[in-house]
């Protein structure tokens, strides 16, 4: 059997097992749940067990500290896969509700009703975890699942895979709705990509070589994002004191996240008060800044920019800083270099803020409040399964609504058309 | 220039325009369609002149009648075009809808606000009047369009083109707004078909030919349905009056449509009784019956039906018939041969029509009503821009709404994550 025909089997298994997972009750759903998080519980031992495996090839092969750190299911990894599927539990089923029930003048009573997506493929690189977390919103979404981790946590994915299936067994679901793909080949993904008849949706998750492979070569639709350049600019009339602490908290909470901030505007007209000041916070806190040479006047610790500093995901704490002429410069230096993901703007005024609310084209965009709220939790989507940075089904954090589609049904008593 | 650089050219211009027109306001895209729709009556002359060009070419290279009369800009096929734009002005406009505003634990305000999706690519054979339909479904969605219609109807295409620009330029409005593709080579779609980086969607039309070929070459997102095979199921309790008007509906009205009846579904029960009633019906429309063996027993003047005659979109005045066990054998036959298009059962059973409701996956399901409603205008969304029978981003018909998405928007006070 080659790779091809097996992973095409697994996958005709999976959209087989999706039908029954479509129309299983809130009920079961939770209920299977609950037995995942009591079986990683039960089996802590054997995962670690197996995910010490990986560990061992991965010193051996050299990987870097903070990969193996990403890759090692701890005691307190594990409790959070637990909380995580219990968090999933607690969330309400978008599978079943119907909206926008109208009486028509045919007479027919059209509505939506929410359905699963059918089967979805997550391709994802280093943390296990994902494993469960994929699997749990998928699966509370009623979509079976299709998972491919990489070739650095194979043992650890094989032996969460287990205990997540012994979960639907317990509760009679057929166990093809949750799977690992065992084979670590690239061609696996490619065989993958392929399988446009039995997959419905793809989401990548990691670095981004590997998310562009995946959008470049499959036939099943992709949503994804590339990276976060994210933006603050400080209006002229924004206050200092309020941007120093939404800059800080961007840059420096969390530097390696996707929704950290990577590039600061300011206005002309606020920039020689405003940035020395918040350049003080900055340095204080380790940052580096790269200006352009308004700014390295204003700051003379900054170092002068290149043109490749802005646009970049430092993904450290490294600030890309720029002195802009007023609004409409700030939103073109966005459009040019931002990505897409979340977009802030400081301002006290009225006019401004309606205006960037509007004009800018990100999955997210803010008055007055730090780039870190763009998250699924704090929007309140529940937990989140990924990011979309393009438009088509969803922009920005995707909940379990976005694991799910809408159908049209319709009451009728005989009607036809004229 | 080589058709890949002029149709990369067109697509950067057609993506620049598309910022100014997510901006425009309601009141100057209702003017522009209206000037459109003036400009299409003032114009007449001109536009039927071109399309005479467009005739004649086809007599030469023997196109059928059926293909020539829908090449044809009759007066009454432009004053159609005309109601079309006038009807989607009166539509109301989805952009900056905000919905789902709500006050979050960390004391922002999230909510989500309806922006234009960008640069919307149609993809389309033989009929013109999809150049002024589709440009004006885009256009009140604040879409940049690009149309790539059929080598056959290019003078009529481009004739309507300049007219629809010159409606944007009195407006002042960027004419890269609506951009006929001049180039009719197949190298000229290819090329299209790459340009993720300028174009959001494209949406073909036509043949199942021209459907896969864009499927499967494209980048860019497509939306898309290959065919209509609708099922009626009647079941047991359902009432064979209602049935028949139903199942003829379906079938005579208008059979060359996606939405029309292509196989019957009968519960045994109901058979020897309801079979030779609608068969009556139906053999006096004229339509042909290709039956299974108990179909055939009880209607002889059916013929036998082969084994491809189910799943077949006759499109013409074939119906295939099939007698089955019960609900669960036909919701079978309907996952095997249905291609998710519309699915109708006909019951007075509560239980039945709530199940066929729930778990049918098809972006339409009815009970007691024509698969004929299946139509964006009968479902209340205005003028319709396609159907899809995929799941994501849209299911079923696609009005104005479906030519746009969601941003996140937030309302701060200055707040950072903890």
């Amino acid at each position: 059997m080659t790779i091809t025909e097996q992973i095409t089997g697994m996958a005709v298994a999976a959209k087989q097992a999706s039908r029954q997972m479509s129309i299983l009750s809130t009920a079961i759903k939770n209920r299977v749940l609950a037995h995942m998080a009591d079986g990683l519980q039960a089996e802590k031992e054997f995962i670690q067990e197996e995910n010490r495996k990986d560990l061992a090839a991965g010193r051996e092969r050299g990987l870097s500290a903070a990969m193996l750190d990403r890759l090692a299911l701890t005691d307190r990894v594990i409790e959070g896969m637990i909380a995580g599927l219990r968090e999933v539990i607690a969330l309400p089923d978008p599978v079943g509700e119907v909206s926008e029930m109208v009486r028509r003048p045919s007479g027919i009573t059209v509505g939506r009703m929410r359905i699963p997506l059918g089967v979805i493929g997550m391709i994802y690189e280093s943390r296990p975890n994902v494993t469960v977390d994929a699997a749990a919103l998928c699966l509370k979404a009623g979509n079976a699942v299709f998972l491919r981790g990489g070739s650095e946590a194979i043992h650890s994915n094989l032996a969460l895979a287990q205990v997540l299936q012994k979960a639907l067994l317990r509760e009679g679901v057929d166990q093809a709705a949750v799977q690992v793909v065992p084979v670590t080949d690239r061609e696996a993904v490619n065989a993958l990509l392929q399988l446009e008849e039995y997959l419905d949706l793809i989401i990548p998750r990691g670095g981004e070589s590997l998310i562009r492979f995946v959008a470049q070569n499959s036939r099943v639709p992709v949503l994804k994002h590339y990276k976060g350049v994210c933006h603050v600019f400080v209006d002229a009339s924004g206050r200092p004191e309020m941007a120093v602490e939404i800059v800080m908290n961007g840059k420096v909470q969390r530097p390696g996240v996707c929704n950290a901030l990577e590039t600061l505007l300011v206005h002309r007209d606020q920039a020689p008060v405003f940035l020395p000041m918040v350049a003080d916070v900055l340095l204080g806190a380790g940052v580096e800044l790269r200006g352009c040479p308004d700014t390295c006047r204003l700051v003379p610790a900054a170092k002068a920019a290149a043109p490749t500093d802005y646009g970049n995901e430092f993904l450290d704490l490294i600030l890309a800083v720029k002195v802009v002429g007023g609004l409409d410069e700030a939103m073109e230096h966005i459009v040019r270099y931002g990505s897409q993901h979340t977009e802030v703007i400081v301002t006290e005024d009225y006019s401004h803020a309606q205006r960037f609310l509007r004009e800018v084209d990100a999955s997210a965009v803010m008055v007055n409040a730090s780039t870190r709220f763009s998250d699924g939790g704090q929007f309140g989507l529940g937990a989140e399964i990924g990011i979309s940075t393009s438009k088509l089904h969803a922009y920005g954090p995707m909940g379990l609504k976005e694991l799910t589609a809408r159908k049209f049904i319709v009451y009728g008593e005989g009607q036809v058309r004229a």
